[in-house]
């Protein structure tokens, strides 16, 4: 049934898990790639079922404005649209809309902003971005918060966790309850009891799953992870627990240890794009790098991807270097295919009762 | 056998053939998608079968440069370089480096050039060209040319025919006759006498292929018609005739019916990249035209390749609008596909006896 959650196996705070949704089973941990414009950029669906890429992600803001609704509810929802037929999860667009700063104006009631590509003017309210994610027929619709940028003083972030959960209640009474699952955001910056704050009020909706927001937005990696692993710890069991525009191998890691289900991040495909190759290890290189030019190995040799048993280094090293985009398409599968493997391979660490010595061999190999 | 050039049917001078290659066999008349640096750009081998695309091009000028002779013999040529299995013709350079004017030097043993990308020193002899396409183990090779642009002296064109058959012969010396065949290329402008004094010369050395080289450089539509028509009935009927960076739909059914069995260019991919569909009856269009925004149906309704049974034309505009790179892989996936259709098509419509009124159709739909 939509929303169901089952944990097949536990290690530690880690979990393997099925999370199911309109479009299928997803089992996590689960690294979702990002398809902000309906696509992952330079994957197709083919790609993505290959990869085992089980759900991707794509972005209310930038839909908003282009297509827009109209055009996606024609082509008769994002699915179709888009020709994936898995699983959706759509971000709310709260943080791209407080990311344009000067370009936006927020009240109690929502923001108002103007567009990045004309101009144009627009309005989002808790209750449009729920009904836009709805209408466009996604699997997950995050509800709209407000993200704050790190550092900031007490008192706006003290107002965006107070803001935050009153968008939240006004998502929940505005959902349909439909096929279109609704997920929480936990804000509060980098302060425990803001954080508590925020899950508390968070959780008492009882929405089929909750995000940890308001991270990977300016503070250390230390800060990151002391935050994450907090709130983890106050999110439901039961429900899965999402750690939003994470991340790298490392951070992967160390997000399953604290009980994070799924991740998203442009990582790999953004790494792809400029020629850096990752490996099974978590060690990342450049596909430029003087030792690439002779290597007829795959981008890495532990890899059972279709570009790794297809292609060599020096093949795609050549393709880089003269400017030929079919390199970028072909890391960018390889890194999503490193990203997916890993948390299959975590899955059967945690069921095999060896996650412990798993997540410390890449803590220890990957690239900081 | 290699070279085996089998003639199944004809119409006029039309004709439906099957040449033979130590990669296979090539149905004639056949397009050849271009990947000029080892690569058609954007599209992976696995594309190219799908897209039923038997043989590609690559360009001798390019990968002498990059990646350079010792690194594709160190791969074990260029097939297993390019992870191309498929047969494999190499342009000579000729043409490239003639273009580089102020960057080379001509004399009658060969040409001293500079490098576009580094400025470096480099000379071609008809002798190091043909070795260089037998060490890359290509399935044709292309003699050695001087390739003048249009218009020219009179004198500038007969200097070019006189070279041109001497580094011919050459060639023809130096050529192993292994598994790489070797094609002579007919100069000789826009002048009827010099074609056939070219023609004549090469057709002397008895190769396993010709090609008309020096068109598409300047000159008008009417005139390449009138030079390429001429030459094409001077060359052999029991060898595959290749009519050298042509084309589009027009130019390709208009060179059908003159005898041409191969062609090559760079048109179906270039225009995917820049936004322009073409139809199976011949018209190009722009996926940014306003109509495409809210348009459902495939880039082509009468085309059935991959992309157009997947996607639909609104999904690519909003793509190519959003400067996504993925739309230009699906324009150009796209577009291969409705040329190496045509060709499909034209070989069952010699086969029954109905080429005059396709190419007629198609002489009538074609954008211009």
């Amino acid at each position: 049934m939509i929303g169901d959650f089952v944990v097949h196996a536990t290690a530690g705070a880690a979990r393997h898990a099925t999370f199911s949704t309109a479009h299928g089973e997803v089992a996590t941990p689960c690294f979702m790639p990002v398809g902000t414009l309906a696509d992952v950029k330079l994957l197709e669906p083919r790609d993505l079922h290959e990869l085992n890429a089980r759900i991707v992600l794509a972005n209310t803001y930038h839909l908003w404005l282009r297509p827009g609704r109209e055009t996606l509810v024609a082509a008769g929802g994002l699915h179709r649209f888009m020709a994936w037929d898995g699983p959706i999860l759509t971000d709310s667009g709260g943080y791209q809309v407080f990311s344009l700063e000067s370009r936006r104006e927020i009240d109690d009631d929502g923001v108002t902003f103007r567009s990045h590509l004309d101009g144009s003017k627009h309005r989002f309210t808790p209750e449009n971005v729920v009904a836009f994610q709805e209408d466009l027929g996604v699997d997950v619709a995050m509800a709209f918060d407000e993200c704050v940028k790190l550092p900031s003083s007490r008192k706006d972030v003290e107002r965006a966790v107070t803001r935050t959960t009153a968008w939240a209640q006004r998502c929940a009474a505005a959902w349909r309850r439909g096929p279109t699952m609704l997920f929480g955001i936990v804000q509060g910056g980098l302060d425990e009891d803001l954080r508590a704050q925020s899950s508390a009020e968070l959780v008492a909706l009882d929405l089929p799953g909750y995000a940890i927001g308001g991270l990977s937005v300016g503070e250390s990696r230390a800060e990151m992870d002391r935050v994450a692993r907090f709130t983890a710890a106050l999110l439901p069991a039961n429900k899965p627990r999402y750690l939003m525009g994470v991340g790298t191998v490392r951070d992967l890691v160390a997000g399953i240890d604290r009980g994070i289900d799924l991740f998203d991040c442009v990582y790999p495909t953004r790494s792809g794009r400029h020629g850096r190759a990752l490996t099974r290890s978590g060690i990342e290189y450049n596909v430029r790098n003087a030792g690439c030019v002779r290597d007829f190995g795959p981008l890495d040799p532990a890899c059972d991807c279709r570009v790794c048993a297809t292609y060599t280094k020096a093949y795609i090293a050549h393709l880089f270097r003269s400017g030929e985009l079919l390199a970028q398409r072909l890391i960018s599968y390889h890194n999503v295919a490193a990203l997916t493997s890993l948390v299959r391979d975590a899955r059967a660490a945690i069921d095999g009762g060896r996650w412990k010595a798993f997540r410390d061999a890449l803590l220890a190999s990957a690239s900081p």
